[in-house]
């Protein structure tokens, strides 16, 4: 009961500075997505597949966030773009704060696309506005079908469900149309992806969707 | 900064129902666990083969956390044993006041066993004694070999870590040596059992296991 408040006051602290990156973010004509899945679902599999797929003169980079290790910008690093470790030091999930903070010292008209690497964790980033344009939601196929009745926070947040690691589909019983209908029961519009990072079967749509956001959020910004 | 005190606050409160838990459990020889995991570890699929392994008149009950829905009673209530849902309103995790009021109405002396499953969540939980005897870590063979070192807290707490869904390990890149490694260089004692709800193999040690952990709680209680 004694927390409502404080986490209220908190929610206030973060959506004011969230609101800042998110200014800061369309005036230099970035677009940043929030990447949120359970531990596991396969983010930093699809940020590695993502960064290699890109020319060396893109202009990407990646905060990733964890709670103690910096094993995954360790992994994102060897790709040539800026990449940042973001850790929280046992927190569940980012909060504004922390990404205002990481970002010191990068020049972001330099940037055209930034993706934010969240805890993996289904339920506490979903609170957490980081100014994003974008929420994206991992849900892989070895988690089941119901993932989205039963976290329907971050399915109601996100704009785009990814459905990762489909290569398994043969060896699973998860059905994507029930998942993705139990997705669209939560939000209805809803866009939804299937890809595999392991044989990149559906990776053209979506490094197609990263390319047609980014470029909507800077013509925006130019249009200005 | 302003939440620290508050979490210690709501700690000490659950530290104090989580012991009156403790001392119910002890009395009536009851072995009750915290099953924790991701979302889609298969804490419920588990709990599914281990309810249809027993004879009807085992002594065992369950109680199953969510946030929202009461899908996972539904799918555990037909094997015949006492199941409660307790939906946490949005909270990441059980508590130890959701878990006694779970248990109003219920003869402990009737049960010898309690399984709680707790939240799809590898963070949250881990913080809240719920008053169990021990805690078990489950870690599905599609999640990464690196997430005992990404998620310490809860590999450092739980008695028993059971690598799930091994019937996958043919098509993931998974190796369980590295995952066990992992998890003993957080906890040096931490057992270790390996499993698939699909085919069943592995799934003997792990009866085995619960019926001795049982045994051991039921006849402490009749020593005293």
């Amino acid at each position: 009961m004694t927390r409502v408040p404080m986490e209220g006051k908190v929610l206030n602290e973060n959506d004011q500075v969230a609101a800042e990156l998110r200014a800061q973010f369309a005036r230099h004509g970035v677009f940043a997505v929030n990447l949120i899945s359970s531990p596991g679902s396969g983010k930093t599999a699809l940020l590695e597949r993502t960064l290699e797929s890109f020319p060396p003169d893109r202009r990407v980079a990646v905060l990733t966030g964890d709670i103690q290790t910096d094993a995954d910008a360790a992994r994102l690093v060897k790709y040539g773009f800026p990449v940042r470790q973001i850790t929280t030091a046992g927190a569940c999930h980012l909060d504004a704060r922390m990404v205002k903070r990481a970002l010191e010292g990068w020049d972001l008209a330099a940037l055209d696309l930034l993706f934010i690497e969240n805890v993996g964790n289904l339920v506490c980033p979903t609170s957490y506005d980081l100014g994003e344009a974008k929420k994206i939601v991992l849900l892989s196929v070895t988690e089941g079908e119901e993932k989205p009745l039963k976290y329907p926070g971050i399915f109601h947040k996100a704009e785009l469900m990814v459905l990762t690691k489909t290569d398994l589909l043969p060896y699973v019983p998860f059905r994507p149309e029930i998942a993705i209908q139990n997705a669209r029961s939560i939000r209805p519009d809803i866009e939804v992806l299937q890809l595999s990072c392991q044989t990149k079967i559906g990776f053209r749509p979506w490094m197609e969707w990263i390319e047609a956001q980014t470029m909507a959020q800077t013509s925006d910004n130019r249009l200005r």
